[in-house]
């Protein structure tokens, strides 16, 4: 039967993107045949680069397999990580992205990475031919600013060791995945800091 | 003629409102009536809790008039500024409406303040009957997840100089309002740090 037939090689990344647009919105499938026509395909190499900072942002990428990093590098050359994008997240320098202005944080791989991308113009027309996707992305985009000033909260009023609680909340199974460097980069603490962190047995907090 | 009679005391504040809407949706004469029908607009003195940590949170809120601020306080008593909410912005705990869980913030008047205020069981009518808020509040939660993506590489990378600079453009003549010590809070810093930092010649960053 058809729906058991694998037509191309891409077919479970669509499967994967459609599973993640039904969380939110019911599509028929006309609107699917669409909303996939619209997507490109790009795969990245571990620590190949997706976008770098200065950069325009032309597209909002949906993580199908691997795993993404945001960052931002200050005036001493430490980086500062935004945020980690596994299986299932979106991710992009969404200021860039939506004012067509120089990207103001860099997005590479930290495993080799499957991303499906939509560009500007796709997400505009995608808007105006299946408003449901207004929907679709207002959810997105909510659920990103709780996540956010969750964050902001974590990062103002809570001390290390929940910090990184909350992180492994945020990412389950994602601290064995990547390095100690790079969460420590994300909690804002040193890697030693972490380290001892890490040690202590669990149910401590 | 009717265009230039006031028939109530609210009017302003619905005209106010509706030009905000129209920041970004086009809606008719009875959509916009039917979305006015749905607020309820409530008087807060300076000082006033609008929302207390715990507390369900029932509401978003359009501030029209005055200034709000959301913040968290941590173990040790001390006060975390998530966001201020000046005239034509929105302020709610996000996750604590969406959810229906117990608010993580308090929300409370910094000014005498007028909010126009949307319950969760009228955003999802109006969503349902005039689905171009869907859009409306895409673009809402889009430029709020855009604002925290910006406070959190602020707050990961900047030096307190910097992040004092960011405020003031975020929030436009703020400064003037609201005391030393809730924009210390916000930005994390002393207020005697603060002070030093306001003492600083313009133009020196």
């Amino acid at each position: 039967m058809k729906s058991f037939q694998s037509s191309s090689s891409e077919e479970p990344m669509d499967q994967l993107i459609l599973a993640n647009i039904a969380l939110h919105i019911g599509i028929g499938a006309a609107e699917a045949d669409y909303f996939l026509s619209l997507l490109e395909h790009k795969t990245l190499k571990r620590k190949e680069v997706l976008l770098s900072e200065g950069q325009t942002c032309h597209y909002i990428n949906y993580v199908a397999q691997g795993c993404l990093r945001m960052y931002t590098t200050d005036d001493s050359g430490r980086e500062h990580i935004q945020m980690f994008a596994p299986e299932n997240w979106w991710c992009t320098d969404l200021l860039g992205f939506h004012t067509n202005t120089a990207a103001t944080h860099t997005i590479d791989a930290l495993e080799d990475t499957d991303v499906l991308q939509l560009s500007y113009q796709n997400l505009e027309k995608l808007y105006l031919k299946v408003p449901k996707f207004e929907r679709f992305f207002r959810v997105l985009f909510q659920n990103g600013f709780i996540m956010y000033q969750n964050r902001i909260t974590t990062e103002l009023a809570l001390p290390a060791d929940q910090k990184y609680e909350t992180f492994k909340k945020l990412y389950p199974g994602l601290q064995q995945r990547i390095t100690q460097k790079h969460i420590a980069a994300y909690l804002g603490i040193t890697p030693v800091f972490l380290s001892m962190l890490r040690k202590k047995p669990d149910g401590i907090y």
